[in-house]
């Protein structure tokens, strides 16, 4: 790494100043990492507080130190830094890197003159301090993800987010080739978020050796847990960075059942380790989310007592306070807790959705309602046309689902120990006949934002009562619905009666899978009798046009 | 009616010894009942012994006696008779028919000699005797249909029976055109089985006054509810008589809350003295189901406990203990009660059928999962495609489910007042696309039957832990499984490794919907991995062929 003359170098990392094309290059940590020009003042003997470049807002400044490198500086070696910017101070912490480089990453989340001091047991990483003017985000920058408005997600600068993730499981660990590939699919899919796991995958469709594992490791195959791989996060953050560049958030997985290799059945103090050592590395990122586990209830050599502590150390080192949830398969946790910030179920029932949202008073957002593909898996074999529907069922219950896609070339190989290119576990390109209809819809849920940019509500509410799933756009001013949506599932009927509240709308017939929008002329009020196509799967759009 | 000199009369009444096309006349009380030749041997001052033509097991002897006409015969005579056979004795209960005649309706179940001897506070009704031989059943009757193997039904021959209902709440409320429209339309329907409600019915598409009243009514519409009205319940006695001659079973609804002329609301004890009155004059018809009610809990003048007793009145009063059970809307009767015969649900949860099964442990027929049609109700326009889904799903979960069409002709006059012909209220024609398909299910499922006319296993018992739904058929000797289905529902594997248990089968692609069976060649045992079309909603059945 670059280094200034007193043993400090600071870099920024920025993740959305590239074109989508650009960003397609598979990147290094070297030339991912803008560096800043660094203006040392080091004098012998003091302290000197070191001023380096200005870092656009949301993005990351990053000290790099040189310290000790003998015994192990993992375990033995405590780093961190107090941020501060007027009366705020915000609590950072370092992680070791390797070949005696400790570094500390730092998002500023506002404008002004940032200072830090560092703190350490040794004497080599403590009492340092800096300086560096945040200035304005980068161009099409929002900042993370965070709740909004109860059920629904927004970025740091109020513009509305609406999760259409998709998943990706183990697409990290796969070829240089097979990730470019999945990188190229990503960029032109209509998906801005990622389920992806940390720690490689060992499960159908999936038996390959990483190129990296996440901890020192024998040729025997023993792993030392006390001493994480940096290459292997390194090239972690690689990926992180270029799925920021797309737009999409790395809603990233950090236990999770199906291995081989020791990481599903690590002792706690390890667990724990390893969460500090992964926050500390990876909060700075705008885009990551925190999910402690895929199917948590499946990791059968823990409790859920664990899953309580995994969040609490997470919740605890993360200055950014990234999104937090962790997804169950049978058993949900419980997700009425503080420190859970959104559901992520394996569900597709969407009937109990309003008594969830009124329960936990979070977002829901559905990351397993099976998959579209042809495997002999229940989860994993949905028609594009079901996948496509729970999507809308969803939507209209107030909610986001998950995509995945899990279609296996007929021809491939029943090699056990073959991995064939299923997306949702290793990524690569897309079969299925749902993601088009996914983009539609995802057009028309980001259309009700009536003023982008603004803390309009974001997203859709479900309506209480109504015979058909009915939903609504308001803003934060009380008034009256903009958008009224309404989707009739397997319902055909050849009339409909819509209870338009106050106002004037105008109407238009949606075909989610033709994805179709066709205006009916005319402008209607009050009670609404609809002549309509006596088909299944149809939806309609009222636009408020008065008062 | 036709009487012997000492004023009794018998008559036998067959609802089977016609072909469909004879029975589609609409015949009267008269034309049906077959009249026997009675031999009087009446002598002055002593009570003799009538002894009455043969009656076929399963028919009905009727007794007519002559008796007062004066004040109210309906609340003021009572009348009951033993029937003996044997050791055997069983209490049958008479009613008023009007006009100074009391019948006493009779349907043996065991050919011999029976005997009888009535009992009455009214003289000339009291101590009547006679006799008359049972003989075989006519051909292709079966008796009465009851409860098998816990979870299925059968006649009482041991005949299987597999419940294809549908839905014609009032169809006996309408035009004698329509009648006949709907006799036609049943005799060439898949169904046999059919959800009718006694009393008259006022609701959304069926606002017309019926041709008769179950009670006298004045001018000004006030019922007297001590007085039923005999034309109405000979003319519903005719209907089920054509029903019998269909082979398909009256499931005949007792109470509803779709009234405007006050059946709905009626004190208690004219509800029970209907109660007794209706099972009287229609237990001894073979083809009878008593539902205590449709929507039990919308009747609002009523508890459940009102219903508990109505369920101990039909109980005590059926010599022939029919099938028992109430539909619910929201909330469900407690079908684990022991006088509840079987469950008739409005549901389409089939999820939870393996738990209520095992709850109740009673046969689960699906009577309300929404109808095909186009109507403007979140209940009345299902996709034939999704009602044929429902009925798979039903199937495979080792229940019954009941069709029901709801489609409006589009150009129906708007009119609040006007009576379209729906089918699930009025009867009529056929208009829906699931009946050819639920025709061609019945047909599969009837074939799981090897031994017809043993008491084979009737039905399919849903498999416990498989992926897919899994049924089987197995015989009474517990002899391995015959038949196995799969059903995919919304999945479209690929491939699929089916667990056959032992033994050698051989298996059929089957589409649900285009109604194929298309045999793949070969025998297969074992762990099966088959190729499959990759298409949703495909079905397999196995067929065992050696052991």
């Amino acid at each position: 790494m670059a280094g200034s003359s007193n043993g400090r170098s600071a870099s920024i990392i920025s993740m959305t100043s590239f074109s989508r094309r650009q960003m397609l290059k598979l990147t290094s940590v070297g030339s991912l990492a803008a560096l800043a020009s660094v203006a040392p003042e080091g004098v012998a003997e003091t302290i000197a507080q070191t001023t380096h470049a200005a870092v656009p807002k949301w993005e990351i400044f990053e000290l790099a130190l040189q310290g000790p490198s003998a015994g192990n500086p993992f375990v033995e070696v405590e780093l961190s830094a107090t941020f501060a910017l007027g009366h705020r101070t915000v609590q950072v912490y370092g992680f070791y890197d390797g070949s005696g480089t400790y570094k500390l990453r730092f998002m500023p989340d506002t404008e002004g003159e940032w200072s830090y001091t560092t703190s350490s047991s040794t004497a080599a990483l403590n009492g340092q301090k800096g300086s560096f003017h945040c200035g304005p985000a980068l161009p099409s920058v929002h900042g993370p993800v965070g709740v909004r408005h109860e059920r629904h997600f927004g970025y740091a600068d109020g513009t509305p987010y609406f999760p259409f993730g998709t998943t990706c499981y183990a697409w990290v660990h796969q070829t240089d080739v097979l990730q470019r590939q999945t990188l190229e699919m990503l960029a032109s899919a209509p998906f801005n978020k990622i389920r992806m796991c940390v720690f490689p995958k060992s499960y159908e469709y999936n038996h390959n050796e990483p190129p990296f594992y996440p901890f020192e490791r024998s040729a025997a195959g023993e792993n030392d847990f006390t001493r994480p791989n940096p290459a292997f996060f390194r090239h972690l953050e690689e990926r992180i960075v270029d799925l920021g560049k797309l737009g999409i958030e790395a809603d990233l997985i950090l236990f999770h059942p199906y291995d081989r290799w020791g990481f599903a059945t690590m002792p706690a103090e390890a667990d724990d380790r390893y969460l500090r050592y992964v926050v500390a590395r990876l909060a700075a990122y705008r885009n990551v989310w925190w999910s402690m586990a895929n199917e948590y209830d499946l990791l059968k050599a823990k409790t859920v007592q664990d899953f309580d502590r995994f969040f609490h150390i997470v919740e605890s080192r993360d200055p950014v306070s990234h999104l937090r949830s962790v997804h169950h398969s049978g058993p949900m946790y419980d997700y009425g807790h503080p420190w859970v910030t959104h559901a992520s179920l394996q569900s597709h029932d969407f009937d109990s959705a309003p008594e969830w949202l009124k329960a936990w008073r979070k977002p829901i957002v559905y990351d397993e309602v099976m998959y579209e593909g042809n495997l002999d898996r229940r989860w994993g074999n949905l028609s594009g046309e079901e996948l496509t529907r729970r999507f809308w069922l969803g939507m209209m219950a107030g909610c986001y689902v998950t995509h995945g896609e899990t279609y296996l070339d007929p021809d491939h190989p029943a090699d056990e120990n073959s991995t064939p290119t299923v997306m949702w576990s290793n990524g690569g390109t897309i079969k299925g006949t749902s993601p088009a209809r996914i983009a539609f819809l995802r057009k028309l849920v980001e259309e009700t934002v009536t003023a982008p940019g603004s803390h309009a509500r974001a997203g859709l509410d479900a309506g209480a009562a109504q015979y058909y799933p009915n939903s609504s756009t308001m803003d934060d001013t009380g008034k009256l619905t903009q958008q009224i949506f309404y989707y009739f599932d397997f319902h055909q009927p050849i009339t409909y009666e819509f209870p338009l509240p106050e106002g004037t709308f105008t109407v238009e017939l949606i075909d989610p899978w033709a994805m179709t929008i066709k205006p009916l002329s005319g402008k209607y009020s009050g009670k609404t009798k609809l002549k309509l196509d006596g088909r299944p799967y149809q939806a309609l759009r009222f636009k408020r046009v008065s008062a």
